[in-house]
Protein backbone atom coordinates (compact mmCIF):
# COMPACT_ATOMS: atom_id res chain seq x y z
CA UNK A 1 0.00 0.00 0.00
CA UNK A 2 0.79 3.52 -0.81
CA UNK A 3 2.61 4.65 2.67
CA UNK A 4 1.40 8.01 2.52
CA UNK A 5 -2.14 6.38 2.27
CA UNK A 6 -1.17 4.20 5.38
CA UNK A 7 0.52 7.36 7.24
CA UNK A 8 -3.12 9.27 7.03
CA UNK A 9 -5.21 6.39 8.03
CA UNK A 10 -2.86 5.56 11.01
CA UNK A 11 -3.22 9.70 12.14
CA UNK A 12 -5.93 11.09 13.50
CA UNK A 13 -5.60 14.62 15.50
CA UNK A 14 -5.27 13.31 19.20
CA UNK A 15 -7.27 15.86 21.83
CA UNK A 16 -5.36 14.46 24.29
CA UNK A 17 -1.04 13.31 24.81
CA UNK A 18 0.75 11.51 27.35
CA UNK A 19 3.23 14.01 27.88
CA UNK A 20 6.53 12.03 26.41
CA UNK A 21 9.34 13.54 24.50
CA UNK A 22 9.02 13.37 20.57
CA UNK A 23 12.52 11.56 19.82
CA UNK A 24 15.02 14.41 18.54
CA UNK A 25 15.62 12.10 15.20
CA UNK A 26 12.17 11.87 14.47
CA UNK A 27 11.18 15.14 15.05
CA UNK A 28 14.61 16.39 12.66
CA UNK A 29 12.79 13.86 9.98
CA UNK A 30 9.28 16.07 10.15
CA UNK A 31 11.15 19.47 10.66
CA UNK A 32 12.89 18.21 7.06
CA UNK A 33 9.48 17.28 5.60
CA UNK A 34 8.63 20.77 5.81
CA UNK A 35 11.58 22.10 4.70
CA UNK A 36 11.66 20.14 1.70
CA UNK A 37 7.87 20.80 0.89
CA UNK A 38 6.95 22.97 -2.40
CA UNK A 39 5.57 26.25 -2.58
CA UNK A 40 4.90 28.66 -4.71
CA UNK A 41 8.01 30.13 -7.12
CA UNK A 42 9.97 28.60 -3.94
CA UNK A 43 9.61 31.14 -1.71
CA UNK A 44 9.22 29.21 1.50
CA UNK A 45 7.17 32.78 3.03
CA UNK A 46 7.31 31.19 6.35
CA UNK A 47 9.42 30.47 10.06
CA UNK A 48 8.61 27.62 11.91
CA UNK A 49 8.47 28.06 15.32
CA UNK A 50 9.51 24.96 17.28
CA UNK A 51 8.32 25.42 20.44
CA UNK A 52 9.71 22.77 23.67
CA UNK A 53 10.05 25.32 26.28
CA UNK A 54 7.75 24.61 28.70
CA UNK A 55 7.16 27.90 30.09
CA UNK A 56 6.40 29.25 26.51
CA UNK A 57 4.00 26.20 26.12
CA UNK A 58 1.91 27.23 28.96
CA UNK A 59 1.59 30.78 28.14
CA UNK A 60 0.59 29.58 24.13
CA UNK A 61 -2.10 27.32 25.97
CA UNK A 62 -4.09 30.20 27.25
CA UNK A 63 -4.41 31.97 24.60
CA UNK A 64 -5.62 28.38 22.12
CA UNK A 65 -8.60 27.80 24.29
CA UNK A 66 -6.53 25.75 26.46
CA UNK A 67 -6.73 23.01 24.11
CA UNK A 68 -4.36 20.32 26.19
CA UNK A 69 -2.28 19.05 23.11
CA UNK A 70 -0.14 22.32 23.58
CA UNK A 71 1.20 21.59 27.01
CA UNK A 72 0.65 17.84 26.79
CA UNK A 73 2.89 17.04 23.58
CA UNK A 74 6.53 17.61 23.83
CA UNK A 75 6.74 20.91 20.57
CA UNK A 76 4.52 23.19 19.56
CA UNK A 77 5.32 23.77 16.11
CA UNK A 78 3.99 27.69 15.69
CA UNK A 79 3.61 28.07 11.24
CA UNK A 80 4.27 32.17 10.54
CA UNK A 81 3.40 33.28 7.40
CA UNK A 82 5.58 36.57 6.30
CA UNK A 83 3.53 39.94 5.46
CA UNK A 84 5.83 40.97 3.33
CA UNK A 85 8.14 39.83 0.36
CA UNK A 86 10.23 42.38 -0.13
CA UNK A 87 12.87 43.03 -3.10
CA UNK A 88 16.09 42.05 -0.45
CA UNK A 89 14.14 38.77 0.09
CA UNK A 90 13.78 37.80 -3.46
CA UNK A 91 17.43 38.80 -3.80
CA UNK A 92 18.32 36.49 -0.89
CA UNK A 93 16.48 33.80 -3.03
CA UNK A 94 17.66 34.46 -6.21
CA UNK A 95 21.63 34.74 -4.75
CA UNK A 96 21.10 31.11 -3.45
CA UNK A 97 19.88 29.81 -6.57
CA UNK A 98 22.91 31.24 -8.73
CA UNK A 99 24.98 29.58 -5.49
CA UNK A 100 22.95 26.36 -5.64
CA UNK A 101 22.92 25.89 -9.05
CA UNK A 102 26.27 27.08 -10.10
CA UNK A 103 24.66 29.76 -12.14
CA UNK A 104 25.63 33.47 -13.44
CA UNK A 105 24.21 35.74 -10.85
CA UNK A 106 21.71 37.82 -12.61
CA UNK A 107 20.83 35.02 -15.04
CA UNK A 108 16.65 35.00 -13.55
CA UNK A 109 16.74 39.03 -12.96
CA UNK A 110 13.84 38.87 -15.65
CA UNK A 111 11.95 36.76 -12.93
CA UNK A 112 13.03 38.25 -9.82
CA UNK A 113 11.99 41.79 -11.21
CA UNK A 114 8.87 39.98 -12.54
CA UNK A 115 8.47 38.71 -8.62
CA UNK A 116 9.33 41.83 -7.04
CA UNK A 117 6.59 43.94 -9.33
CA UNK A 118 4.29 41.26 -8.25
CA UNK A 119 4.58 41.77 -4.71
CA UNK A 120 5.20 45.37 -4.82
CA UNK A 121 1.25 45.60 -5.78
CA UNK A 122 0.08 43.50 -3.07
CA UNK A 123 -1.13 44.56 0.69
CA UNK A 124 -0.06 42.88 3.90
CA UNK A 125 -3.25 40.98 4.37
CA UNK A 126 -2.99 39.72 0.61
CA UNK A 127 0.82 38.81 1.08
CA UNK A 128 -0.41 37.11 4.41
CA UNK A 129 -2.56 34.89 2.98
CA UNK A 130 -1.08 33.88 0.16
CA UNK A 131 1.97 33.02 2.71
CA UNK A 132 -0.25 31.26 5.07
CA UNK A 133 -1.43 29.20 1.92
CA UNK A 134 2.07 28.02 1.23
CA UNK A 135 2.58 27.63 4.82
CA UNK A 136 -0.30 24.86 4.79
CA UNK A 137 1.16 23.01 2.02
CA UNK A 138 4.21 22.29 4.26
CA UNK A 139 1.88 21.57 7.17
CA UNK A 140 0.35 18.64 4.93
CA UNK A 141 3.65 17.01 4.80
CA UNK A 142 4.49 17.51 8.65
CA UNK A 143 1.28 15.20 8.94
CA UNK A 144 2.33 12.93 6.67
CA UNK A 145 5.75 12.98 8.07
CA UNK A 146 5.08 12.46 11.58
CA UNK A 147 2.70 10.24 10.96
CA UNK A 148 4.67 7.54 9.24
CA UNK A 149 7.12 8.45 12.18
CA UNK A 150 4.40 7.12 14.64
CA UNK A 151 4.22 10.58 16.09
CA UNK A 152 0.71 11.99 16.95
CA UNK A 153 0.25 15.81 15.19
CA UNK A 154 -2.35 17.87 15.76
CA UNK A 155 -3.61 20.73 14.13
CA UNK A 156 -4.96 23.84 15.08
CA UNK A 157 -6.50 26.93 14.32
CA UNK A 158 -8.60 27.80 17.22
CA UNK A 159 -6.57 29.91 18.95
CA UNK A 160 -6.00 34.10 19.29
CA UNK A 161 -3.19 34.94 16.66
CA UNK A 162 -2.64 38.51 18.18
CA UNK A 163 -2.04 36.93 21.19
CA UNK A 164 0.21 34.69 20.22
CA UNK A 165 1.82 37.20 17.83
CA UNK A 166 2.32 39.18 20.67
CA UNK A 167 3.79 36.38 22.90
CA UNK A 168 6.14 35.45 20.53
CA UNK A 169 6.75 38.87 19.13
CA UNK A 170 5.92 38.06 15.52
CA UNK A 171 4.40 41.17 14.80
CA UNK A 172 7.85 43.51 14.64
CA UNK A 173 9.31 40.50 12.69
CA UNK A 174 6.80 40.79 9.83
CA UNK A 175 4.89 37.78 10.91
CA UNK A 176 1.71 36.63 11.39
CA UNK A 177 0.56 33.27 13.43
CA UNK A 178 -1.04 31.13 10.83
CA UNK A 179 -1.46 27.48 12.68
CA UNK A 180 -0.45 25.73 15.31
CA UNK A 181 0.95 22.43 15.12
CA UNK A 182 1.06 19.67 18.63
CA UNK A 183 3.75 16.95 18.42
CA UNK A 184 3.50 14.21 20.56
CA UNK A 185 1.97 10.90 21.29
CA UNK A 186 -1.52 10.28 21.90
CA UNK A 187 -2.93 9.07 25.73
CA UNK A 188 -4.83 6.34 24.95
CA UNK A 189 -6.79 6.61 28.17
CA UNK A 190 -7.57 9.76 27.88
CA UNK A 191 -8.89 10.71 24.99
CA UNK A 192 -12.22 9.11 23.71
CA UNK A 193 -11.40 9.66 20.06
CA UNK A 194 -8.36 7.92 20.12
CA UNK A 195 -10.31 4.46 18.72
CA UNK A 196 -13.09 6.85 16.57
CA UNK A 197 -14.10 5.37 13.38
CA UNK A 198 -12.36 8.37 10.83
CA UNK A 199 -14.77 10.25 8.85
CA UNK A 200 -14.26 11.41 5.39
CA UNK A 201 -16.67 12.30 2.11
CA UNK A 202 -17.02 9.64 -0.16
CA UNK A 203 -14.98 9.52 -3.32
CA UNK A 204 -18.23 10.17 -5.02
CA UNK A 205 -18.76 13.38 -3.29
CA UNK A 206 -15.35 14.36 -2.95
CA UNK A 207 -13.97 14.33 -6.67
CA UNK A 208 -15.64 15.35 -9.75
CA UNK A 209 -14.45 13.54 -13.05
CA UNK A 210 -14.53 14.92 -16.74
CA UNK B 1 14.67 7.24 5.58
CA UNK B 2 11.48 8.62 6.35
CA UNK B 3 9.75 7.83 3.16
CA UNK B 4 8.02 11.19 2.86
CA UNK B 5 11.18 12.54 3.25
CA UNK B 6 12.63 10.69 0.12
CA UNK B 7 9.77 11.36 -1.68
CA UNK B 8 9.88 14.90 -1.45
CA UNK B 9 13.63 14.83 -2.71
CA UNK B 10 12.68 12.97 -5.44
CA UNK B 11 10.08 15.42 -6.34
CA UNK B 12 10.35 18.70 -8.59
CA UNK B 13 7.73 20.99 -10.46
CA UNK B 14 7.98 18.75 -13.89
CA UNK B 15 7.97 22.10 -16.49
CA UNK B 16 7.44 19.88 -18.80
CA UNK B 17 5.70 16.39 -19.42
CA UNK B 18 6.36 13.46 -21.74
CA UNK B 19 2.21 12.91 -22.46
CA UNK B 20 1.78 9.54 -20.80
CA UNK B 21 -1.32 9.07 -19.03
CA UNK B 22 -0.92 8.32 -14.85
CA UNK B 23 -2.40 4.74 -14.58
CA UNK B 24 -5.56 4.34 -12.95
CA UNK B 25 -4.71 2.72 -9.49
CA UNK B 26 -1.94 5.81 -8.64
CA UNK B 27 -4.43 8.29 -9.73
CA UNK B 28 -6.64 6.72 -6.93
CA UNK B 29 -4.00 6.37 -4.80
CA UNK B 30 -3.28 10.06 -5.18
CA UNK B 31 -6.76 11.10 -4.56
CA UNK B 32 -7.35 8.68 -1.41
CA UNK B 33 -4.77 10.92 0.31
CA UNK B 34 -6.75 13.98 -0.92
CA UNK B 35 -9.73 12.29 0.77
CA UNK B 36 -7.57 11.31 3.54
CA UNK B 37 -6.25 14.41 4.62
CA UNK B 38 -6.89 16.39 7.73
CA UNK B 39 -8.85 19.88 7.48
CA UNK B 40 -9.96 22.09 9.99
CA UNK B 41 -12.84 20.51 12.01
CA UNK B 42 -13.27 17.63 9.51
CA UNK B 43 -15.19 19.72 7.36
CA UNK B 44 -13.42 19.35 4.00
CA UNK B 45 -14.65 22.53 2.38
CA UNK B 46 -13.62 21.86 -0.80
CA UNK B 47 -14.09 19.60 -4.08
CA UNK B 48 -11.40 18.50 -6.30
CA UNK B 49 -12.46 18.56 -10.20
CA UNK B 50 -10.33 15.51 -11.89
CA UNK B 51 -9.97 16.19 -15.30
CA UNK B 52 -8.80 13.95 -18.11
CA UNK B 53 -10.62 15.24 -20.77
CA UNK B 54 -8.64 16.72 -23.14
CA UNK B 55 -10.61 19.67 -24.71
CA UNK B 56 -11.05 20.52 -21.22
CA UNK B 57 -7.52 20.74 -20.47
CA UNK B 58 -7.16 22.93 -23.34
CA UNK B 59 -9.19 25.41 -22.63
CA UNK B 60 -7.89 25.54 -18.80
CA UNK B 61 -4.16 25.74 -20.55
CA UNK B 62 -5.16 28.78 -22.21
CA UNK B 63 -5.83 30.20 -19.01
CA UNK B 64 -3.30 29.30 -17.17
CA UNK B 65 -0.16 31.40 -19.02
CA UNK B 66 -0.16 27.90 -21.27
CA UNK B 67 1.85 26.13 -19.07
CA UNK B 68 2.78 22.93 -20.74
CA UNK B 69 2.03 20.50 -18.17
CA UNK B 70 -1.56 21.10 -18.17
CA UNK B 71 -1.95 19.58 -21.68
CA UNK B 72 1.21 17.71 -21.45
CA UNK B 73 0.59 15.51 -18.04
CA UNK B 74 -2.62 13.33 -18.47
CA UNK B 75 -4.63 14.68 -15.27
CA UNK B 76 -5.51 18.09 -14.02
CA UNK B 77 -6.70 18.78 -10.95
CA UNK B 78 -8.49 21.78 -9.68
CA UNK B 79 -9.09 22.42 -5.85
CA UNK B 80 -12.49 24.11 -5.87
CA UNK B 81 -12.80 25.84 -2.23
CA UNK B 82 -16.09 26.61 -1.02
CA UNK B 83 -17.48 30.17 -0.42
CA UNK B 84 -19.64 29.33 2.02
CA UNK B 85 -20.68 26.49 5.19
CA UNK B 86 -24.61 26.35 5.08
CA UNK B 87 -26.40 24.97 8.32
CA UNK B 88 -27.08 22.14 5.66
CA UNK B 89 -23.71 21.13 4.94
CA UNK B 90 -23.25 21.31 8.77
CA UNK B 91 -25.99 18.50 9.59
CA UNK B 92 -24.59 16.42 6.27
CA UNK B 93 -21.01 16.37 8.29
CA UNK B 94 -22.83 15.46 11.74
CA UNK B 95 -25.64 13.22 10.21
CA UNK B 96 -22.17 10.97 8.97
CA UNK B 97 -20.29 11.14 12.68
CA UNK B 98 -23.79 9.59 14.06
CA UNK B 99 -24.02 7.06 10.96
CA UNK B 100 -20.22 6.16 10.79
CA UNK B 101 -19.14 5.92 14.41
CA UNK B 102 -22.73 4.77 15.58
CA UNK B 103 -23.72 7.73 17.44
CA UNK B 104 -27.35 8.79 18.82
CA UNK B 105 -28.24 11.36 16.29
CA UNK B 106 -28.28 14.71 17.78
CA UNK B 107 -25.17 13.92 20.18
CA UNK B 108 -23.06 16.68 18.73
CA UNK B 109 -25.48 19.38 18.18
CA UNK B 110 -23.69 21.64 20.72
CA UNK B 111 -20.59 21.71 18.68
CA UNK B 112 -22.70 21.72 15.42
CA UNK B 113 -24.47 25.27 16.15
CA UNK B 114 -21.11 26.30 17.60
CA UNK B 115 -19.76 25.59 14.03
CA UNK B 116 -23.24 27.09 12.02
CA UNK B 117 -22.86 30.00 14.24
CA UNK B 118 -19.31 30.95 13.27
CA UNK B 119 -19.65 30.07 9.49
CA UNK B 120 -22.66 32.07 9.97
CA UNK B 121 -20.92 35.26 11.01
CA UNK B 122 -18.06 35.17 8.19
CA UNK B 123 -18.08 36.63 4.62
CA UNK B 124 -18.01 34.58 1.30
CA UNK B 125 -14.36 35.68 0.84
CA UNK B 126 -13.20 34.48 4.41
CA UNK B 127 -14.68 31.15 4.36
CA UNK B 128 -13.14 31.01 0.85
CA UNK B 129 -9.95 32.05 1.92
CA UNK B 130 -10.25 29.70 4.81
CA UNK B 131 -11.56 26.73 2.93
CA UNK B 132 -8.91 27.28 0.62
CA UNK B 133 -6.08 26.93 3.19
CA UNK B 134 -7.94 23.29 4.01
CA UNK B 135 -7.37 22.42 0.10
CA UNK B 136 -3.77 23.79 0.64
CA UNK B 137 -2.86 20.79 2.87
CA UNK B 138 -4.99 17.93 0.64
CA UNK B 139 -2.29 19.32 -1.83
CA UNK B 140 0.70 19.15 0.44
CA UNK B 141 -0.92 15.60 1.05
CA UNK B 142 -0.80 15.18 -2.59
CA UNK B 143 2.63 15.95 -3.50
CA UNK B 144 4.52 13.00 -1.08
CA UNK B 145 1.61 10.24 -2.40
CA UNK B 146 2.35 11.59 -6.09
CA UNK B 147 5.97 11.15 -5.69
CA UNK B 148 6.38 8.37 -3.65
CA UNK B 149 4.28 6.62 -6.81
CA UNK B 150 6.86 7.96 -9.32
CA UNK B 151 3.95 10.43 -10.76
CA UNK B 152 4.83 14.13 -11.36
CA UNK B 153 2.73 16.77 -10.09
CA UNK B 154 3.39 20.07 -10.48
CA UNK B 155 1.33 22.50 -8.35
CA UNK B 156 0.24 26.07 -10.28
CA UNK B 157 -0.95 29.29 -8.53
CA UNK B 158 -0.60 30.81 -11.90
CA UNK B 159 -4.18 30.89 -13.76
CA UNK B 160 -7.14 33.45 -13.93
CA UNK B 161 -9.64 32.01 -11.76
CA UNK B 162 -12.08 33.61 -12.70
CA UNK B 163 -11.87 32.24 -15.93
CA UNK B 164 -11.41 29.13 -14.46
CA UNK B 165 -14.50 29.14 -12.17
CA UNK B 166 -16.70 30.56 -15.53
CA UNK B 167 -15.06 27.38 -17.80
CA UNK B 168 -15.72 24.84 -14.76
CA UNK B 169 -19.11 26.69 -13.77
CA UNK B 170 -17.70 26.66 -10.39
CA UNK B 171 -19.35 29.91 -9.23
CA UNK B 172 -22.86 29.22 -9.52
CA UNK B 173 -22.40 25.86 -7.37
CA UNK B 174 -20.60 28.80 -4.59
CA UNK B 175 -16.88 27.65 -5.45
CA UNK B 176 -14.15 29.16 -6.58
CA UNK B 177 -10.26 27.47 -7.94
CA UNK B 178 -8.46 27.77 -5.54
CA UNK B 179 -4.82 25.85 -7.04
CA UNK B 180 -4.58 23.35 -9.98
CA UNK B 181 -1.97 20.69 -10.12
CA UNK B 182 -1.21 18.59 -13.30
CA UNK B 183 -0.39 15.05 -13.16
CA UNK B 184 2.06 12.87 -14.91
CA UNK B 185 5.57 11.89 -16.00
CA UNK B 186 8.56 14.24 -17.05
CA UNK B 187 10.20 15.21 -20.06
CA UNK B 188 13.49 14.66 -19.08
CA UNK B 189 14.63 15.53 -22.59
CA UNK B 190 12.48 18.90 -22.80
CA UNK B 191 12.17 20.20 -19.40
CA UNK B 192 15.90 21.74 -18.75
CA UNK B 193 15.20 22.13 -14.35
CA UNK B 194 14.56 17.67 -14.57
CA UNK B 195 17.97 17.98 -12.74
CA UNK B 196 18.35 21.06 -11.34
CA UNK B 197 19.40 21.24 -7.33
CA UNK B 198 16.56 21.90 -5.61
CA UNK B 199 16.59 24.83 -3.61
CA UNK B 200 15.46 25.34 -0.23
CA UNK B 201 15.70 27.94 2.81
CA UNK B 202 18.51 26.30 5.81
CA UNK B 203 17.14 24.67 8.91
CA UNK B 204 18.98 27.27 10.62
CA UNK B 205 17.01 29.98 8.34
CA UNK B 206 13.46 28.25 8.36
CA UNK B 207 13.64 27.11 11.73
CA UNK B 208 13.33 28.77 15.13
CA UNK B 209 13.70 26.66 18.42
CA UNK B 210 12.43 27.82 21.48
Amino acid sequence: MNTTIKSLNWRYAAKRMNGKTVPAEKLENILEAIRLTATSNGLQPFTILVIEDQEMREKLHATAVKQPQVIEGSHLLVFAAWKNITAEQIDTYFDLVYEERGMEKGALDQYATFLKDHFSKQTAPEIFNWASKQAYIALGSALVAAAEEQVDSTPMEGFNPAEVDRILGLTEKGMGSSALLSLGFRDEQADHLVNAKKIRRSKEELFVKI
